[in-house]
């Protein structure tokens, strides 16, 4: 009888479990038709590209992209829509720069300045330079970096499909250098694009950093092409000089926003899904790849519910986060508010990976969590929407930046396809031709179909 | 004793097993980094789309692709290279088509016939439009349908992540059609073109077939913008004309050639792998997707192998298909020559999807096989390179056909990302701008792996 009895209650737990698979199934189908033909991530893109541009932290355009965001938010039945103040340092390219090796014909360089760049002053600098891979070779140069400006030409590992790891292996330089070269008395730093194709001719900006301390240089990055033309100029003539100009500079400090929407949960509204991206961009191209796919992707992503009917069971919270590239501040703030306000986060969605199609999520959990998660989601995504990504891996970066308060959040890391991302990231190429709408309502659906699966299942995951 | 000695032995096979996963995860790697720093499959589809171009089955430019890929293929270390005698029959569009509504302005229809059309002659067809969604429903015309058009305007399954099934789901009655519709005394066949995009604008053409004995009728291919203008023409006036010309034409039967290599195997030359796509075209755009890279890939593909130094224990095989678009005669001789000679196949592996990031390979095998290959294979691929899928599923088209005489080879057909390929597919769009470098030769390198798993490993798979 026990068996009998033991048999039937583990039949319908069995029959609980088949059912709710079915409707898991249901609902992702929804989701992709919905998205397919009624997405409008899109056309916000556009908006978003096209009519407000390229968006820095500080900048004009960056409060146009937030006023105009947070219509779009109020747009749509959340509960709530406002504004986080977030104060950062805006930081100003000024006029083009100019770069070219000194002789009788110039050979023009690419360039572009660093986040955070000083300026060389408008009669620029001209100088010798010291070719190095590593920052760590200029060492054995001593005191010949004085007075030098130092070129680390290390080329990108082209070997990898995951060009995040790649990036990952050359990024460090970039932050590091101007603080290493200025130390050693180098006048400027000049850094090989971060691009995963060696026939690039665009340079790629990015962040970098100068330590307390330590006189500024200018820290500019150089096309791989330029990189590659300097270099065998410099095989030529070791002792040629470059000449460089850029007048960006430091502006103070400016006030911003977060843009934030709340969309009360019915059963747990007190425990909270956050989702989203930054909402700046870098100061060149249109910012749609970075980040307008991520943040017009997340946003859409829950569009995609609530056209659905779908009532979440938990507060789902969408953050456009400010100043992701020059300065993480608005994830610093939404993480210090967060904290004090003793807020219960129990998942984080993030895209900032581009809007390609979409691969998988990169999870910040436990590897058993993980486990759990390629067991009972994955086969949902896997064969019909081509989606079988979910590994262990670190969560985005606005992410990281203020989950360092809230250890036990599980993050996932939106993964769109890696082949193309660092062709454009961070430069004049980064514009809504670069983004292809099935690719890029494919991948809202895949995070409309985790953000349904994680508020329906949160329990499962702690 | 037996006990411990059987332990040592189960232990030597285990560390065997293990020692050759190592290596062939150090092979792939080695492929990988050949593939992406010095692969050629790039530069070669320059040439073939802006050299060459556009080259349907039995035209001028496919005897150039013929001979220039001939060229390719001796500049390598193969042991044989050489050309295989195909009869097929040569359609040619003629001079550009041209439709439009009638009327007081005549609203503009973007056209292309489809292959083996024939044409309407010099002055045109005018005529009404029957519009429906499925051949079916023409039924309930009886006929009504003498003396008109018939417009098949059925719209494309955009929930569909695998384009390929909304393909299929539509592609029957484009093949069906102008036989159905003469049959009924229609007097032309406009048909919704196979895109993925419900607002591309440009006509896709491809393959139809007519029946013996019925008469031939124009079938032509409408754009899927131009067929909503349509739609929407005949709604505002069901009487309203179309006007249609074309002039198309069989121009009879020519000589032309499958293209092959052989790359002699070093312990079982008699069992032979057999690679390859089809070289020829349609006849506009340059046929970059389909099917540039699905040559210049599997080639390249060996050629990595070679320049690693490898040497084959199977007999590898490239073949470069011709009219895979417009009759498969190049397939058919291929299996007809196999067959009499009574050749020993044992895989084959066909790229004819596109040339965008690599995804997988649908597998026609048995379960137990596919299963195998998944528990076996698929780890070696999936986090590193991103090649995650391994499922049963159909060949390509090409080794279908000549597969039909060899129901036991393995058979693998390259997945590329589906998202993008139905954009571009049998269009003025499908052009080497299209192609990104680093998603074709990732493609390369997925081959190349498999390729080399399949040699090394093929008795496990039989």
């Amino acid at each position: 009888m026990k068996t009998l009895f033991s048999t039937f209650i583990l039949g319908a737990l069995f029959s609980q479990a088949v059912q709710a698979q079915d409707n898991d199934a249901t609902m992702l189908d929804k989701i992709y038709t919905q998205s397919f033909y009624h997405g409008e991530a899109y056309d916000n893109l556009h908006y978003l590209t096209k009519t407000i541009g390229h968006r820095i932290a500080g900048s004009q355009k960056a409060e146009d992209a937030v006023v105009w965001s947070k219509s779009l938010m109020e747009k749509l039945p959340f509960d709530k829509v406002y504004l986080q103040d977030v104060q950062l340092p805006y930081w100003d390219r000024g006029k083009p720069e100019e770069a070219y090796v000194v002789g009788a014909k110039k050979q023009a360089l690419n360039i572009l300045a660093l986040g955070g760049s000083v300026g060389t002053g408008s009669k620029g600098i001209t100088a010798e330079v010291i070719e190095v891979e590593l920052l760590s070779d200029l060492k054995k140069y001593g005191d010949a970096v004085r007075g030098k400006i130092v070129f680390v030409n290390k080329t990108w590992d082209e070997s990898l499909v995951e060009t995040g790891a790649a990036y990952g292996l050359n990024s460090g330089q970039r932050s590091r250098g101007p603080a290493e070269v200025a130390k050693l008395g180098g006048v400027a730093y000049l850094f090989r694009s971060l691009s995963s194709s060696s026939q690039d001719d665009y340079p790629h900006t990015g962040g970098t950093r100068y330590v307390n301390g330590i006189d500024s240089i200018p820290a500019l990055a150089i096309s791989a092409l330029s990189a590659t033309r300097l270099s065998e100029a410099l095989k030529a003539n070791p002792k040629a000089k470059v000449f460089l100009r850029n007048n960006s500079a430091w502006k103070g400090m400016v006030n911003s926003h977060n843009v934030i929407a709340e969309w009360r949960g019915t059963e747990k509204p007190d425990e909270i899904i956050t989702i989203g991206g930054h909402i700046d961009s870098w100061d060149v191209g249109e910012g749609a790849h970075d980040n307008g796919t991520g943040t017009m992707g997340t946003l859409d992503a829950i569009r995609t519910l609530m056209k659905l009917g779908y009532k979440p069971k938990h507060t789902i919270r969408l953050v456009f986060y400010m100043n992701e590239e020059n300065g993480v501040n608005g994830s610093m703030k939404y993480g210090e508010v967060a904290l004090a306000k003793n807020e219960k986060i129990i998942a984080a969605i993030e895209s900032d990976a581009g809007g390609f199609a979409p691969r998988g999520f990169d999870i910040k959990a436990s590897a058993e969590k993980v486990q759990w998660i390629q067991k009972q989601w994955k086969p949902l995504f896997e064969e019909r929407f081509w989606v079988s990504r979910f590994l262990q891996g670190s969560p985005g970066v606005d992410s990281g930046i203020w989950g360092a308060h809230f250890p036990n959040t599980v993050m996932f890391n939106f993964r769109p396809d890696p082949h193309r991302y660092f062709d454009i990231h961070h430069t004049a190429k980064d514009v809504f031709e670069a983004v292809d709408r099935r690719e890029l309502q494919s991948g809202v659906a895949a995070i409309a179909s985790l953000l349904y699966l994680v508020d329906q299942q949160a329990e499962q995951l702690h």
